[in-house]
């Protein structure tokens, strides 16, 4: 059918260089594909580790990106869900195996030898991926979201992976009235964290270093807000939760953290640290409690957390930056300084 | 009503000196208490962490034995489910609150101020509470547990702790029919779990160090054996498994464990090493693992898993030993030299 087609973008050359345009190469249009005119992309701490190596060695140049909102601009002759004109979004995967057991039952973002990252991974056809710091995507239809109509695409970037790496597990492990739910730290994750539990019914509280974002804490819908530089939040918040998400990369103190979690109740990483986390066996034994990891969510589940974000008006608290600013947003995400995530504004390019 | 009594023991005058006969007090038989005349008591692991000073500091002389087994000899007033001579059972716990939200849930085992341990603790009268390795204990009737008359009660002794123990996690993590379930280690734990396991309709592999053992694994139920001194172990179960039930105290590398669980699967620790145990999140959060730990089980469950092994015809696998061969026994524990409990004849005090 169609010809490979040569997207602008912004990538970096090395590990250690800036940011800068580039051009990259998005290849044909196959039965299944669906090109997508990227609107807007959002800043994940992630786009950083990768780029800069940090998880390891990667081909350059990188372009990264995985919080895409954008228009269709053409279809595969399979495809029949999508119509140029929609709005759609894509996460952090755009393939996976299919045919393992976690495929075949849904959970792609668990597949077994390992789904195509948006960016940094090969995919079926041979080509490296590139992510959403670029002006069009091609990406298989099933990995393609719908956003919905209430949801502005700036707002609804950051969706497609801090949002869904927050209510997977919110959902998993349940959630809801009558439950005690605490989110460790208010980035990126965090403050979708906080809105998604509060719309689902949880009592929500804020565990961060300090309380220099208490206000915008209590705003975005927690009920409760606690510094953990406070060694009295500790004690008056032990045993308190039936689920407590991190959404911290850097190392914490696992036990404490721990002590904070009812009988039977979970702590649960999203994020991972580079070193191994030490965890003392006592604080999990004596009281049944579960410390346990999630990643990103399943297509369908991403699916569901767009059209419950858009019956909740939920979306993201955004900067919007231009493609010149990317450097710049990128010193500020490592600074913690942003309210709550940077989006690129694509046209930008 | 009664008075107090004297009883015949075996303990530690200190950390370090060898276990001696020894008198100490039991406490008048209270209007709600069983007094019981022990016939048996298991030697666990713990026993001797505890009568070491390896847990913290202890007052002495520590007599230890939370595997106890024997005949009531005496009821209080508002006793009526238990009357002389019936066969019964104490496990680790003989107290708790009963008021905190778990006590009242019927999970004793995680009371929220801590409950009264069977040796060690101060029991709710101030007085200090001694364990089984006695002639006789006088118990809450709440604490005591009815022995199956299919059991022997020296076989019957270890299922009080090591039998629900591993009983009790099984359940609460769904082993059963169609479940693929390993047992880290094949000691006293590791046998009854083993068992379990098998009995409630899992396919079981044991996790040894060695092969050394796999004739007995085999014979006791498990259908793989495999050595994890063998690097191979661990590639060949990859993914394997939907719960790992750790009966090792000593610190293992959790991240290769985890590697062998399915998605959503469970890794749980029954036994606590006293360091934390370094647990790298990725392998959590790659596939939605757990890792836990469980402790004990409830008054209810150690009834319902007393009943099941005598429904399937379970006990443990014992070597008997007389009340001067304590310290002979405790030698061969540390050296896990033992097949797989020792039991005192409380006879022979």
């Amino acid at each position: 059918m169609s010809a490979p087609t040569t997207a602008k973008a912004v990538g970096a050359p090395s590990a250690t260089a800036a940011l800068e345009p580039l051009a990259i190469e998005r290849r044909a249009i196959g039965p299944d594909d669906v090109r997508i005119d990227i609107k807007f992309c959002g800043i994940c701490h992630s786009d950083i580790h990768f780029a800069r190596g940090e998880w390891g060695e990667i081909p350059y140049p990188a372009v990264p990106g995985h919080e895409i909102a954008g228009i269709v601009a053409e279809v595969g002759a399979n495809v029949t869900a999508y119509a140029p004109g929609d709005r759609v979004g894509v996460g952090c995967m755009v393939n996976s195996c299919g045919e393992c057991e976690n495929c075949k039952a849904g959970n792609e973002q668990y597949c077994i030898p390992g789904n195509t990252q948006t960016y940094g991974s090969v995919d079926k056809d041979g080509t490296p991926t590139y992510g959403g710091y670029s002006d069009h995507v091609v990406v298989d239809q099933h990995f393609v979201l719908r956003i919905p109509d209430g949801i502005e695409l700036d707002a609804a970037a950051p969706l497609l992976c801090a949002g869904i790496t927050t209510y997977s597990p919110l959902r998993h492990w349940n959630a809801g009235p009558g439950k005690q739910v605490a989110i460790v730290g208010l980035g990126g994750l965090g403050h979708m964290a906080v809105k998604f539990a509060k719309a689902l019914g949880s009592e929500v509280t804020v565990l961060s270093q300090s309380l220099r974002k208490q206000d915008d804490g209590l705003k975005l819908g927690a009920d409760h807000y606690y510094a953990t530089s406070d060694d009295a939040t500790f004690e008056q918040l032990a045993h308190r939760f039936d689920l407590i998400i991190n959404t911290v990369s850097a190392p914490l103190d696992i036990g404490r953290f721990l002590g904070l979690v009812k009988t039977d109740g979970a702590l649960v990483n999203v994020g991972a640290p580079g070193e191994p986390l030490p965890v003392p066996v006592f604080g999990l034994l004596m009281q049944r409690r579960t410390f346990a990891g999630s990643a990103i969510g399943s297509i369908a589940e991403t699916q569901e957390m767009l059209d419950f974000s858009a019956e909740h008006g939920i979306a993201a608290e955004i900067e919007v930056v231009g493609a010149d600013q990317v450097n710049e947003a990128w010193e500020r995400v490592l600074a913690s300084d942003v309210r709550y995530r940077f989006v690129i504004d694509n046209s930008t390019l």
